[in-house]
């Protein structure tokens, strides 16, 4: 982190969002920024990532430190570097450079937390150190995993309000992100020709992204095997007519996220069933975009992407009935389990750390019905939030080999016909899409869906 | 993870490790192999690595498993996947097949270990979700950060002799490491003259990494600030004159290290200074190299690299004196402050999470001299251990400018002279050494050291 490399356009944002925060409660709210998880031994760490909500208010990626912010007013708390550490990390910025840059109105040492805590709220950090810290500080369980109750959720309510829909500041990350996202994707086609294994693919893409001096926001999916919706292996040959799921997404320095799938053949040219069936996905991912605006339920955009799937699969004569009365039955399910899409911001699943309190309107739950439970985000759309949209195709062995399933939908599914699409295993489309006043803006447009753009990029 | 991909030697080399265990301590020991740490929300996890211990017994990088060693016998505890899970996984191989991969004597699920508990000792895992239940199953504190006692302690110390000395199983998974890692590094080096910034290196050294399905074994440096020991920073641009410090290491999915670092010219041609700098460096790794065999003590290595260190830099006019008195009087730690090296193994600095345990013979403990106390191993070599050998040289401001240093080596340092070599900040070369009944072998020797080669590498 070079903190010279950040204007008065930090200081600008920080400002604002606690201003905001302070019109929302009326008393003082402490964020930890974590501390690094240890690998196999305690000097070996996992890369350092800190706290999301820390990000947002501190907006410098620093460990072991805390704000405090009330009434608009930042006090930041961390230890100057000891002298002995310049040896080994050189000089970094001290307390007082680093509560310049981002417009502290005091800062002090960690150790004067202890002073600061009277009535304050809080919100758990993942990494066990620091939310061992924090509940011993605050002398009551803050935990990751626990219900969030009175003046810590009155806090995390209110950064949910503000961090729903983003700033210029964020915007501008997040662009940066989707930017890096999108040359990432055009490098792993472009090298898949040549590759023999799927993580030959997968290097191709991430190199991209550290060149780039990012990280991926979440653990790559790289995979011949799209039909496994949550893929971490990488060790599959690739075959000629497979084709290749790739859902990997930049993270700028400062935590921002992007979050990107496509699908491509092989060989770089899809069979005639494959190029049907991405049809159809592309179709829904379409008529998702074109749908968004504010005011527009994300849940209604989730069962336009499964009317038209069902459409899809209805033309091509793998579905028989009548598209509306399909996904009333959840038959689209078979193939599309998963839901359209859901925030994205500083976490690629924004703000999950606190449940479904981001992702549902206050007063929803998920649902109980097989495809829609999955949904994470269920409330009207706003200009500013960035939400993806991710329709899919998958054909799951532990679904279609499911005989409930499969004699609840015998004489809906046309099953002989289906196995003509043997070569489709999985296909996802996803885009991250901003919310505007007028509609929508699709931050990764720059990296094409049609079936034979992608085509051309992997062919070169 | 393929498990079909893991022939029978797996199981013989596993049966092996736990009879000479078995060889060493008279009670049961269980190992957990961890689980995934959250980076930002529960979901998002940084990439799962296994505790080391169980990996050397265990084989493989299983999740949320656990292992009893009692007189050779292997007994896995490990739920079989939730039926729901196939749909985010896929398939994974169920508690059996695995148990049968690894030559498990029997296999139950998690909660039966219960029941297997007593009079077993055990050793801390990193991961807070783990210690936790390894501390509650047991009814005592198990924790990284506790002090050994008892029958861990024990334990600890016959794993520390068997993890020692490699076996031809271990070998051949450090030699796949030692490979890729030589291959990361030439590819850093022929991306170099077109790179701008560190970032882009380091994207080009880790593609190598990813696509071999490995990872780094520990957070790559990648640095023209190569005096910043622990760089972990990438966003300065390259300059002319700069040297580029990669210290960067690939680790096998079955968890198995490389550490290699090479320092090169980012133009391809090193100036005279660098490259006379360079040259002493290389003597140094040269001569520790080249003194390697059985019995002899790693700190006499260590001891020897400050000699040759001093005795290139009293030929360079930069001390005044003759090498073995400037070394008794530690004037080499101003430019090589850190130990010669240390252990390689499951881990990058093996074991140590034991703390000193693996490196420090029985009774011997980290010396208080400056230049001293940070040497990692401080043993006998032995046939079968694989350690590295990096000398370095930098030029560190907090050491340099140290007021007290300055005014002890006046009359010791040519400081005029050293002005002149103000475009050598730092400079390290590092190989992983195999001890051998003859005396070594450089596993990772098809990576060039002499600085022609180096130059003929980086100008393609």
């Amino acid at each position: 982190m070079d903190i010279q490399n950040f204007s008065s356009s930090l200081v600008d944002t920080l400002r604002q969002r606690r201003q905001r925060l302070a019109a929302r409660i009326d008393f003082p709210a402490i964020l930890w920024s974590g501390s690094s998880s240890p690998r196999n031994y305690p000097a070996n760490v996992y890369r350092f990532r800190a706290s999301s909500h820390f990000l947002y208010f501190a907006g410098l990626p620093l460990s072991n430190a805390a704000i405090r912010l009330e009434a608009g007013k930042l006090t930041l708390f961390m230890d100057d570097p000891a002298p002995s550490s310049a040896l080994w990390h050189g000089e970094m910025p001290k307390r007082e450079e680093i509560a310049q840059a981002i417009g502290a109105d005091a800062a002090f040492a960690i150790a004067e937390l202890e002073s600061y805590l009277e009535g304050a709220a809080t919100i758990a950090v993942q990494d066990a150190a620091t939310w061992t810290q924090q509940s011993q500080l605050l002398n009551r369980w803050v935990l990751p995993q626990n219900q969030l109750q009175g003046i810590d959720l009155e806090l995390a309510k209110a950064i949910v309000e503000l961090r729903l829909t983003h700033d210029a500041g964020a915007l501008a990350e997040l662009r940066k992100a989707a930017a890096v996202t999108v040359e990432a994707h055009k490098a792993g086609m472009a090298a898949t020709v040549n590759a023999k294994i799927e993580a030959q693919v997968r290097g191709a893409m991430e190199k991209v992204i550290i060149a780039h001096n990012m990280t991926t926001s979440y653990n790559s999916i790289v995979t011949v095997h799209g039909e496994v919706l949550h893929n971490e292996q990488y060790h599959h040959s690739l075959q000629p007519d497979d084709l290749l799921l790739a859902d990997v997404g930049a993270e700028t320095e400062m935590g921002w996220a992007a979050d990107v799938t496509r699908t491509w053949p092989v060989t770089g040219k899809f069979s005639s069933t494959q190029r049907d069936i991405y049809d159809v996905v592309l179709a829904a991912h379409d008529a998702c975009i074109a749908k968004i605006r504010p005011g527009v339920e994300y849940g209604e955009i989730h069962l336009l992407a499964c009317t038209v799937i069902a459409e899809g699969l209805v033309d091509l004569g793998i579905l028989q009935g009548q598209p509306e009365d399909l996904v009333e039955r959840d038959v689209h399910s078979l193939f599309f389990p998963h839901g359209i899409g859901h925030l994205v911001g500083l976490d690629v699943h924004d703000m999950e750390d606190l449940g479904d309190l981001a992702g549902y309107e206050q007063g929803r739950k998920r649902s109980d019905r097989f495809g829609l439970s999955y949904l994470r985000l269920n409330r009207p759309l706003r200009a500013g939030m960035l939400v993806t949209i991710e329709p899919g195709f998958y054909q799951v062995p532990a679904i279609l080999n499911n005989s409930e399933l499969r004699s609840r939908y015998q004489y809906t599914v046309n099953w002989e016909r289906l196995s003509e699409f043997a070569d489709v295993r999985g296909i996802r489309i996803e885009d991250d899409v901003l919310v505007t006043e007028q509609g929508s803006e699709v931050l990764t447009v720059a990296l094409p869906t049609d079936a034979s753009a992608v085509e051309e990029l992997v062919s070169g």
